[in-house]
């Protein structure tokens, strides 16, 4: 079983898996992209994944066979147990937890070429809609408090199966950057009474100089402190603390800005790796006044996040504003 | 002249250098390793850095010629400036400073072959009694908070030079995971009246099952809940907040851990590429009852760190009782 162990110092949990083997050469976990040959994800190997747990597919098809345009799978090598009670213990001072969680991938799409900057809207609208269907059945269960949704896009990124998908994970626990963003989020509203958020948005919107894209109801800008050149954050325009909170008819048009934005990246940086991750407020709360929900999509381009994820100190040689016009201007 | 911003969600402060190209291929920062060809940290090409702002070197040779141990020199591509006012200003609700602050880098040794795991006890003793003159040295600039020092080992842990070296920042904020350990530590104190680190030292003395190394005024341990494979913490076992408490002679005893902590660690995993950081509290503060200084050594074993230091949240296939076993147990 894996375990949930909390930093005792600044609160972090992290997963730690039991499962694997004991010498060094076991621990090093190098993502291997498969290219070519056999893909478990293509039509037709339906069968080599574990059963799915959600499907878009044409009336009549039975569930695990061809005839799909989204699945949702349990991850084959999952980080956590599907199976158990938490088991909350403390070990002296240190506290830990069983590893449970489920641990899910979204295959985007049947076809085995395309990527998500490349699948059509209706498609990426799907994609966008099995995010929100998953949270919500994951809510059910009362193990769980967070559920993380996160592509990692490109080997450099962590992707290890070349054929594009996403990956959920539920989890008994808050992530860190996630419960600090909450804090600073309480934080501010306490002062102000406004959300730090729509604060953000409504100055962004006036400024102009870091917007990217806008729509109706959506924003992607680039933030005005960002840890990396060229990270962008998608935000709807009116305050909504969590994900589920959206009318699928505006998965619409967050289709529509997502899968621009992710096209003006490629088209600025070539075929960059790259992760998202969505930051939506814990299951089961009620709309929270201090919280709202976005997409932060991080380009890897640079080598040096060992010692910045080491330290949370990030020096980034370009400056938003230039990256945010740079994306703008660019002719798709 | 570099920014410092701060991100108005967490307080998480980033450097953006103005300083670079516009284009996305300016803004890709891979650092390039020289291999063979032409050093500057090499004895006899002293001419060829910024000059030395401390050294240890023979009686009677000058300064920035040949006949030195270990040199200390500006980085010829500084991240912040040295010149110039902090200038706090708010630009709307977001909160911004010049990027004032010193970037130096610690050239371990003259000979261009040794790496930090290999050099002697005199030369390693030389770098932690250098990392302490500096910081006391920079301590003396009111308009520095913290003194940061790292170090990056191999081109995937973000080393552009082949030359062991060491890099100081000192900075007019304190780094985001430092200010976290800081609070943590307090809130801690707060409720027991006891050290949050020392209460750790004291079980893991105990329990030695994540120990790794220790000798009379040292201790080396794969922490609880580490975020990396191998990660590990070298501490003080008596109570010191800041670096610069220490007396001169703890570093030889810290020199004799810290190098065997990196010989266990290339037998275990071979030129592993890793980063350590200086965990110190910040420069000026009296001693403090709930912060102990350490260092946080994190060999880059997985290629997934993007989306890690995106969500905050990791998982570590290797528990620390398993590293520090293997570490522990290894023949040198």
């Amino acid at each position: 079983m894996p375990e949930l162990r909390k930093d005792p110092i600044i609160g972090r949990w992290v997963i730690i898996s039991t499962e694997r083997g004991k010498r060094p050469h076991d621990f090093v976990v190098e993502p291997e992209v498969t290219k070519g040959g056999f893909c478990p994800f293509d039509e037709g190997n339906e069968h080599t994944t574990p059963p799915e747990v959600l499907a878009y597919r044409a009336p009549g098809t039975e569930p695990n066979t061809p005839g799909w345009q989204l699945r949702v799978v349990n991850n084959k090598f999952p980080a956590l147990a599907t199976e158990g009670e938490l088991d909350r213990a403390g070990e002296g001072m240190f506290d830990k937890m069983n590893g449970v969680g489920s641990h899910e991938v979204i295959i985007e799409s049947p076809n085995h070429e395309i990527t998500l900057s490349s699948i059509p809207l209706d498609g990426f609208f799907r994609v966008l809609k099995a995010y929100r269907e998953r949270i919500v059945a994951l809510s059910e269960d009362p193990r769980f408090r967070y559920v993380l949704i996160f592509k990692n896009q490109g080997r450099a990124a962590g992707a290890s199966l070349e054929h594009s998908h996403c990956q959920l994970i539920a989890l008994p626990i808050v992530p860190e950057l996630v419960q600090e963003e909450l804090s600073g989020g309480k934080f501010y509203y306490n002062y102000k009474e406004r959300c730090v958020f729509c604060d953000m948005i409504s100055q962004e919107l006036q400024q102009q100089t870091r917007v990217v894209l806008q729509n109706e109801e959506f924003l992607a800008i680039c933030p005005f402190a960002p840890r990396s050149p060229f990270e962008m954050w998608i935000l709807p325009k009116q305050h909504f603390s969590s994900y589920v909170d959206m009318q699928e008819e505006s998965f619409r048009l967050l289709a529509e800005i997502f899968s621009e934005t992710l096209k003006r990246l490629e088209k600025a940086l070539g075929q960059v790796p790259y992760n998202f991750i969505l930051h939506t407020a814990p299951i089961r709360e009620p709309q929270l006044n201090y919280y709202h929900w976005h997409f932060e999509i991080v380009p890897k381009l640079t080598l040096i996040a060992g010692f910045e994820w080491g330290s949370g100190f990030y020096i980034n040689p370009t400056p938003p504003e230039d990256a945010a016009k740079y994306l703008r201007e660019l002719t798709l």
